[in-house]
């Protein structure tokens, strides 16, 4: 049994892990870290847990955790992560970190968006950016830490990846209109977070500052192998679970004048999707809806040509806890150590 | 593997079952049975279910479905299966019935508040009542047909049988006030299930005559050994799935002029549900949230006595599609076929 | 036009105040007071308010406020209010509270189930109880205080009332399952509030001893001329807006041995109501939902008879934002200055 | 008073016309008409006009209406009004259409987009496009027909107009992303509206088909000054009311090689909607929520300009059902009737 240890396991990202890896065949929680709530029981946290979870919650002695687990799952705020690792902790244990620390490699950039002050900036280079359908041959017995994208860029990414990888689109025409529901915004009390304030409203925020712009940008870069500047503008939806990624982008001209077509679109989606089993390529005319996608480990996809227009409309869903989280995070352990990716989180959509 | 078959999978309950069976590790699904659907692709009608079943929906010859198929879940309108059910199917399939037309013994009290004639009366007698705390002692491999349990009603009796069976409150006191999900209206097109019209409002209907009132005056008639009636109020509330039942009853004064006590009250909880795996009985001074027990088999319950009234408020909670539906269907075949009462049904609730 | 001061403006049901009382003909706001946002922009607070309120919140200095207003609306935590009235300010303007203060007459009740120390127990005989209808003799261009009801307690009482009244129901039976929307909750930065807490859950709180029973038995006990205990359970339902208050009664028998027909109860109703322009007593067979009465200060009543237990169901719904906050605090502003009681309120329910 | 008919009343834009004019000081409403409903209470389908309305739905004998009626509101399916409109009725009242069959000046298409052959194009030319804060002087007393905008339309254009107009942007850029409330889906008893499907869901629909895409196109275009084409996204959101267009466009370059400022933007917006009663333009940094609009008639507009890609990021709000509906309808009536535009329609948004 692999021994997992949860910092921030009192926030929605963290409880997540937790009820995943809690009926994890190869996994055990160990440590239930909350800065927080240290000492309380987890269920009365989360009622949900009640006869499930009797454990209480631990502190976040990060080192002492390192001495008894295989992994640690960090489910922290941005900074916390990169502010007490070192190569001791990494020597002990492998870090899946649900934060943003190391999943940008130009460290001037994290600093410039997540307007912080990087701690550890020696482990970027070493950090694997864990978005496992791209990167998963990056990933092996060796590796130490993995950075878990977050669940607007995974989301965002996984959508376009293979029309700019294939230089189907226009990058520099990129535009990614994404829609969340409010577990993104963590469980922490705040008025914008009401069920007043949330409830019958849709809203943007952060335009063009979003801090998933750079992290979507970086791997989008690598795909194209130029820079990609994009917009991108995240919503606000009366919902608890899922992202929508509503994408834009220009189809490229080819050689002949034409346009690509619907069937050369599919095609560079399955040259890189179709034996995925967590990305569901849906056919021609179905468009993702969340609701789809909730409660699994899925990313939904299906796009629109505009003849009109010459644009191609891509559609990208998942669940932001699972997939744009803890889900992510639960196949890049199953990966790290070699158990058949899908162990613990082939959930079935749960619908209604 | 137990082979089964659904009719009536286009429903909630019906496509609830599918998913629960289809990572049923001693089950597989042979048969997905609409008649409104017939021979178009399931996951057109449940996009949630894409890659995961690729089968088209059969019809509902049942007759034919009976020699394939080892059990058969029938999430049908009232009359349907009481209309097909004969001796021959019953020889060659178990079945569990998810309408009402077994579930109450008395044929007259059945015609009487469902206002439809019973086409097999013969079989009444012989079904089980699967509430399977209660009843599972009189389910075995030679048990033919089972009445799956209403959702209101599966939650309404649980709350209440331990006190009335008991004796610790005076039954012709009980009060149930229930609230429901919309899910349990179905997924018929109806002007009063749409969104606009659910949202932001709470609403009774069916007062003193919704049709789970006999069913659940019937199973308590049997735990108090005499004649109950109870008021029973069900509210449509603006969530998807959970039943909520809160219940009044007058405390019964003892021999020597006091009251039960808590501890007397929990005392008799733990007599007959300490050892469930699906209840939950919550601690002291904690009461049930619909949210807790959101995808899961679980039913939890809590109490507060009012020392002013002398009445206690009992409350309990379950998800109507899992435990108040194809979640208890699937408990029952579990039960059925000899197999550990919690396997596929074991997930812990979703939250948020 | 009168001059009105708004103290807790920042609140849910001040600015439900300040959204009435800007578009009524007869008054105007002069102050817009909040402890916490003074100084700041009104609408940065209340973004509905753009280009239509353009004043800054002022303080609490309720002693310069009276200087100025005609009438004080405080919309402020208990306590508040009486820890500030005194007799120099009572004779400068009225004062209307939205808060519990001077409801209860009897001060130890008030401060058992508030639990804190009234420190202004010689206004509590002075203030009138405003519930419009049923006080509105009491309340004349004298009245100095008028004690507005709670939301909970203003549908909880009116329903009930005229049956109590003319004692065609026994009062020790009287039951009241209360739901409310999330608004009733405050715009405090609770986790417990947060959206997806709230959203997708229905959930009982303080069952027995929630602080509007006492307020609700005081009035009924004048109603019944007889000590009135109840049981009292609210809910926490996932929408804004709506108080739902379900109400069971065991009817009393009459001297010739029969139980009062639907007929007799709705005379009762009628007796009391029928030239009430906020009571809208509903068609027979016509049962309260929320939604009917959304952002309007109208009260829906309805009952049912259950033949079988000789009990009435009554069922009463309103916004509890209008009806059971800022809406009846205008009616009594308006009975106050002697206008037409209707003046600014008399909003059509939106739907949907 | 102006005596107005409404046919089509049983849907949600033809009842929020009875909402609106049944408190207006200058109508009153003398037929509700509803093929469907024709003699049932107009009460019994809209609960919430208990005691408010106590008429009977008419049938839709608009030949009678016209007799009778000095305005028509005609809240019908595509092609009913263009199926019955002849001249005669004309002469006899004015009609405010608020389906799409006079929106569009090009016939072909108009059949093109809504596939049904229009059967009086000889008023399409006649028919004033009532987007009141553009259009307003083509209305006067010998108007007879003005073809109300759709939701996503208003919403659209008002958002993008002064910038297209002034040729800030390059049109050829513009994208619409759209977001919408249920309500717009009408109150067809239809299985995809259902609130089960509806919430806890976001999904994109008609991508690059949907009709209101050449609406937005022409009225762009006569801002523009050349041939407008778009890309139009509309999606269902889980809330009853509101529209969000989030609108990326580029900036064009000056001749100077700079492109225009936050000043320069703001300057267009002030320039066309300064003095628009209805048009609120947000401060700087303030983006529109569809909850500060909704129950009212106005549009809130907000915008960011993306210094890296050159890009603006105009976004719009308001009430499908008001300003995107009836609302406008009235602001619209208000106009032909000479009244101040305000009258009746100038409520507070309801918050929360």
């Amino acid at each position: 049994m692999i021994r997992a240890g949860i910092i921030g396991a009192s926030g929605y990202a963290g409880a997540e892990v937790a009820r995943l890896l809690v009926r994890h065949p190869e996994a055990e929680v160990i440590w239930y870290g909350s800065r927080s709530n240290t000492g309380s029981r987890f269920h009365s946290t989360y009622g949900n847990f009640f006869d499930i979870i009797d454990d209480d919650f631990s502190d976040d002695n990060i080192a002492e955790l390192a001495e008894k687990a295989d992994v640690i799952f960090t489910a922290t705020p941005q900074g916390y992560l990169a502010g007490v690792l070192n190569e001791d902790l990494l020597k002990k244990a492998k870090f899946i970190d649900l934060s943003a620390d190391y999943r940008i490699k130009d460290v001037n950039i994290y600093e410039k968006w997540y307007k912080i002050e990087h701690k550890s900036p020696e482990f970027i280079k070493e950090a694997v950016y864990g978005l496992c359908e791209i990167n998963r041959g990056l990933i092996n017995k060796d590796t130490r830490l993995i950075a878990n994208p977050g669940c607007y860029t995974t989301c965002s990414i996984l959508t376009a990846y293979p029309l700019v990888k294939e230089g189907l689109i226009d990058p520099a025409t990129l535009i990614v209109d994404a829609k969340s529901g409010t577990s993104g915004a963590g469980r922490g009390a705040k008025v914008t977070n009401l069920f007043c304030e949330v409830n019958e409203s849709i809203k943007p925020y952060s335009i063009a500052s979003h801090r998933h712009t750079p992290e979507i940008e970086e791997q989008l870069t690598y795909a194209a192998g130029e820079d990609v500047l994009i917009n991108f503008t995240p919503h606000l939806v009366p919902m608890m679970r899922g992202i929508l990624s509503t994408e834009y982008a220009s189809l490229k001209k080819k050689a002949d004048g034409t346009y690509p077509t619907k069937d050369e679109i599919r095609a560079a989606y399955e040259k890189y999707y179709k034996d995925e089993f967590f990305i569901r390529l849906l056919p021609d005319g179905v468009i993702p809806e969340t609701k789809w996608v909730e409660g699994s480990n899925f990313v939904d996809i299906g796009f629109v040509i505009d003849e009109r227009t010459h644009r191609v409309i891509m559609v990208g869903a998942l669940d932001n806890l699972v997939k744009g989280a803890a889900g992510q995070a639960v196949q890049n352990m199953n990966i790290l150590f070699g158990l058949d990716e899908k162990t613990g989180i082939d959930m079935v959509p749960m619908y209604p």
